[in-house]
């Protein structure tokens, strides 16, 4: 008998936090983690606001609290998901320690061992890592430029066994940028409804749209209390403090709360007042709009770049916002090995195999254009168009 | 069919956690919590703290970092850890979000249903909570003034199927104070080398020793990898930060790292840089002597009130140093019933049944003397005095 649980047998170590590992190495151009701009912390805000809450309120923010979350911050979430079209109430929040959290916990809620997810594909590496601990059987559906194909969706809807969730990040999607249309998100609900399956909507990336209006989230349209929405501060504020939300009803809400009081009792008492400082007495507004400005541009710069740089016979997609772009090679590439060849050039990247729960899909790669100052991006896709070049037959 | 898992039918609210709800109405005396004396959180270092690591390193404070923690805090917690007795190394720690976490990662790693935990009798409800999500059995086994009574593990080691873990707190137990022997400590390394199970040493509370020589923890006898070791900064720094540490061999430690991948990426970076801060370049050492100098008179004047206040026919233990004191009544008084007429009076404690995974034992309670002043702990256990004589058949 192993000492360890069966689970444990599929879980392994997430290529990302591997390659990430990489990055920290000197003059490396990292196209590869999903890390917001590190210039746009508003560090001279969160001092202020730290000493004012350690100098008026230490007795509270440096104790225990409620496993809830800081009632303040949950409020100010729940006003905050107006942005995204959804009307709650601070008492359909729980705050967690970054939307992976949330993703952990839905998995513990929802699956037993085979149980079904529904997802995209690709679908978001982290979520994959998260859900396997709990032993499912992943159903990817087919994915285009739109969102989840409903024919696809409504197919396997019906071929499966004990499906619990439908999994989807419908904005500006992890990895491959793209968003979901309004009917296919009034469609999803649709069919949910009729087949009785939970979505899990996660939006890390929401509201960083640079150009268009930011459409309706998912949960705008659920009409039964099935929807759950997974928020973040991660890329609108900062990663490093590790504070997410989960939304939804108050029965589901209630079950994540059970079991954030198992994982971890609460999260960090005096983050969430901070947090909720930052959004009620500070432009939060203000410095969304100077975030969207500058991955604005950036994706620009990348998406101008890669036209000119890259070869033919690639595909690529324009993001509308959020942090990534994903390239399409021809079949014949392997872009596992293609990351090792880029590293030789000090550039790195994800090779999209692992956004597949499955497996296959070797020639693709998610292409982070956030993190980078414009000259590295122009230097970095240069000498990844070099590295293509070299490896496609033209 | 249900549409959550089979584990949520487990998993109960924490009673611990919905009485400290009630215990924020004013003017309650409560010994409910196990919370740490706010009075004594470092408030002045952590403003200075904040404000030089966000100064200096905001963009690695608010970054994303890696997923076993902050390097000089991992340094810093093995070298703290030779304060009992044990030696180890950073690359053997990973920072986790409070202890609680890893307690989750635990059962996470070792358990599959039905699997047996062999824990204390009674053992902390905070880890009962955690376990039951990944559905254990648990085998009680009888403790005494000095641990566990090794006969009694013996017996249950030979009895039964599938164990997974020997889960224990050496250290002024929670909730009932006790602190295991050095031959005891001695004795369960034998007996887990012999039968090869996994001992979890649950450490929150060792340092704070009141009178005499801190005793070596359990890892400290480990010959055979097999101790793995949970820490937190909870109750020497302060609990609102969530910061915590898992110490194991690196075999074990790479469980926990992937599991904490999944679960929530990381731990805050800021706060393990302000932790680590706090213990390189302030006084840790006399901070936690501060400590427990208040709690130790704490405790004296709570035991003292005891002595004068409480009715005959009470059993009740002197525990040498933590959070908590244990009383045993009578078996015909049920103290879920007593906490709802000490409420009356304005005090709280938490009845002990909790503390029991498999029932049973509702004839005693815990009491915290950490978290109130002393003129409140001498007026909190006079009027549970009041309370139970009028209860007990005097």
């Amino acid at each position: 008998m192993s000492r360890y649980s069966k689970r444990m047998e599929h879980i392994r170590a997430s290529e990302i936090r591997e390659i990430l590992k990489l990055t920290q190495r000197p003059g490396l151009i990292s196209f590869a983690g999903g890390l917001p701009a590190p210039e746009l912390f508003p560090v001279k805000e969160l001092i202020e606001i730290n000493e004012e809450v350690l100098k008026n309120h230490s007795n509270q923010a440096l104790q225990y609290g409620l496993t809830e979350g800081y009632g303040p911050l949950r409020k100010a979430i729940a006003k905050r998901m107006e942005k995204v079209h959804v009307k709650t109430h601070g008492e359909n929040i729980l705050v967690i320690s970054g939307s992976q959290q949330g993703l952990d916990f839905t998995a513990k809620i929802f699956l037993d061992k085979d149980d079904v997810v529904l997802c995209e594909s690709p679908t978001y590496l982290g979520a994959i890592n998260a859900f396997k601990a709990y032993e499912p059987k992943f159903v990817e559906v087919e994915t285009d430029e739109d969102g989840m194909v409903m024919e696809d969706l409504e197919k396997k809807l019906k071929e499966n066994k004990n499906i619990k969730l439908i999994y989807v990040i419908p904005d500006f999607q992890n990895p491959s940028g793209i968003t979901w249309s309004i009917n296919r998100r009034k469609k999803l609900v649709e069919l949910a409804n009729k087949y009785d399956v939970v979505i899990v909507e996660d939006s890390p990336y929401g509201e960083l749209r640079f150009e268009g209006e930011i459409l309706p989230a998912v949960m705008h349209y659920d009409t039964q209390d099935r929807v759950i929405f997974l928020g973040t501060f991660s890329k609108t504020l900062c990663p490093g403090m590790r504070i997410g939300w989960v939304a939804a009803s108050k029965e589901i809400l209630n079950k994540y709360i059970l079991v954030k009081q198992g994982a971890d009792l609460q999260s960090s008492t005096i983050t969430q007042m901070e947090i909720a400082r930052f959004m009620e007495e500070y432009d939060y507004d203000g410095h969304i709009e100077k975030i969207k400005e500058v991955y604005g541009k950036r994706r620009d710069l990348m998406m101008d770049t890669i036209k000119k740089e890259f070869p033919e016979g690639i595909k690529y997609n324009y993001p509308e916002g959020g942090l990534f772009t994903w390239i399409e090679l021809p079949e014949y590439i392997d872009t596992r090995k293609l990351a090792l060849k880029a590293l030789e050039e000090n550039v790195a990247f994800i090779p999209g195999g692992s956004f597949y729960p499955n497996g296959g899909h070797e020639n693709a790669f998610r292409l982070n254009f956030s993190n980078m100052e414009e000259d590295r991006i122009v230097e970095g896709i240069k000498r990844l168009g070099k590295v293509l070049k070299e490896e496609l037959h033209q």
